[in-house]
């Protein structure tokens, strides 16, 4: 079962690399096993082309490493926080993907201009506040969760499944490490797309809530019509 | 016969697939047979790695499905309407291509900048008027149906084989499957020359008429000297 | 030696095919046997991926055909313009590449902002003057010709081997249809990051003479000293 | 072990032609062998879809070949000043790569505007200054490697792996021709989403120092945490 965990994750890894949204060692992906309450993480530093899915490091809720040949990824922290602070989580990615890192780096929120972006996160994407150069110094991979975890005290993180960290990156998550990958591929193009709606004209305003609502619901919720009943 | 309906509609769906034009599951594809009053289109939600043409589900003129294992696509009444209201159109195409759907988004018509354009568009490519949240609430793939069918009361759509619903993306349309997807390859490169070309000069405007008709008509229309004779 | 002219043309269209400066069966490269007075030529309107060698069509610097079961290119009599008025030249490459594209349609040249430009073109990539309303009606093609050779009057076009007709697009010429080809793969580089020069300062201005000189002529010239020597 | 130096050098030239920053001959990578003090480097004018290690030119540290069939690239007196003055580097990249390129012709220094940027380059890669005609005349080249070993002065070129030369394009080094290539491909695409950040924020400052000590210094230094140990 450890080992499906450690699969999971590694192939979810590789889809970040082949997707073109990490380039050498950058990012990683994380997942959880909940009844065990064990994660499987990237270690750190070790290239994509590099890696199997035996090098993926086994750790606890408490951050002690319970499995695994090497150190895991410097982020460990950040993730951690994350699932123990939302349970319905069960996969985080972790990019320097080009476009949605520019929307970090220019400290603003990814608005929700259309809807191809309703039809997956529920508004806008929000971005953290800049970390105070005390927690900077303290315990800086643990602050940069709870600064995410502050942005989503009045958000629901299954309805906005991404975030962008200021100055740094961005980071979404899923059910599973797959969706989570899923998540941050949707975050990337709204990024790119987004971008160029500015440039096109830059006194657009955000979609209205009645399209929101329409196309967010029409795919998620209990009256949902997207896709196949199961 | 049918067979071959949902032979055309599945490859011109893996085409905008292969042409980048989509991810995932997103967008889709129709072809009408207009003998028999039956569209072939996409299956809700189906990846398009996992598609086959088996999939290609099948609807008479009034929604109601006649074949297939799944649920159309999402869609489906955005296409009906517009195969009822345009007889000259065989195919439809649906996707959320970058730069088409940035235009989409900044809620502005593709201005006609070139020859490249001219040649397959007869002037600008349409934007709808955003919705109403009533008809939002409705019947909204209807609605959007009915936006497009409202832009070409003055317009000819297969003069202008495509548009954008604003707030959402672009939709072309052609004599087949394939010359839809054709036309969107089109429309995705113009709304990206069309971006950069405003980059360039922001006070550019479209091309004078002569030009656009000497562009369009080469190529189209009786005394076109384009491609070579049958 | 005429089948060898039909390959060598054959294969420069494949190659602006292969650098993605073409989609379907947009643009066209020709070259020119000196001797016989012949040029070959894209059938108009043929897909790239159908193409083969046979089916270059033949053209007298009259315009007859004197070879090929096709219409040759609608711009032909560009071509043939170019090739009688500008002696060195042995191939011309017209494309709808996008950058290069943005800059016709805005109506700009493109500033010499580097060494990369410089050590291909001698300054500045000109670009046409509009077309009359009366010109556009008599012989388009032709006239586009003549537009081309107006701005080479002060001009050498060995020195800076393309041009921006405007509102259309970009030709490109070299002694050989493959030298052709790389100077329009240059011309369409160029284009794209004189553009993003102009985004990180809009005040830019073009390189000074002095650096101009000493790249273009590194390259260039009887004291030229890039390369091998033969 | 002169031939395992010129294995190095082509398998690093031949990695910036796969990661897509130099086209046909452009760009160069050379090595060094610091104990027999011998520099290995890319042949003048040859594309790299030609080039076998067989044709790496080895140059001693004056500038005299002391083997190869070829003559060197025209760059080598630019690669040979910084060689004499950073003791501390093993291999050197020049690109034309497009977007730091249009950094060096917009004549801006790429500012550190996140973590990513922080990770690898101890804040913002600086520009040269323009260089004066009477150096553009006198020797263009080891006037180059003059312009760049000026910026340097108050930077360590192991903290700031690379260079912005002006109206030119950009250099970057390290301890080996691999490690060179890194961070050139890590400059191109900090160069990139800069030109994106300040796109979406024309306000946007570099980040505050802490952050970039902190990012800096976890993945350098003696206190890094970074990647697995030894």
């Amino acid at each position: 079962m450890l080992e499906s965990l450690k699969k999971t994750v590694f192939e979810a890894n590789m889809e970040i690399y082949r997707k073109g949204l990490v380039i050498y060692s950058f990012g990683n992906v994380s997942g959880i096993d909940r009844g065990k309450r064990i994660m499987g993480i990237k270690p750190s530093g070790i290239p994509y082309q590099k890696l199997s899915f035996q090098d993926i490091v086994l750790v606890n809720l408490d951050g002690k490493i319970v499995d695994g040949d090497y150190r895991p990824s410097m982020d460990t922290n950040t993730h951690l926080i994350l699932y123990r602070k939302f349970d319905s989580i069960g996969g985080i990615v972790h990019t320097h993907a080009t476009h949605a890192t520019a929307w970090a780096q220019a400290r603003r929120a990814i608005p929700c201009y259309g809807t191809t972006h309703a039809d997956h996160f529920y508004g806008e994407i929000p971005v953290t506040a800049p970390m105070s150069d005390e927690a900077i110094e303290r315990d800086y991979e643990t602050e940069t969760g709870k600064m995410i975890v502050q942005v989503f005290t009045e958000k629901n993180p299954s309805e906005v499944p991404g975030v962008l960290v200021a100055n740094h990156g961005p980071f979404s998550w899923g059910q599973t490490p797959a969706e989570a990958v899923y998540n941050m591929v949707l975050m990337e193009e709204m990024a790119k797309i987004a971008l160029l709606t500015e440039a096109l004209n830059p006194d657009i305003k955000p979609i209205k809530h009645s399209l929101l609502n329409k196309h967010y619901l029409r795919k998620h919720g209990k009256n949902a019509y997207y896709g196949q009943t199961k």
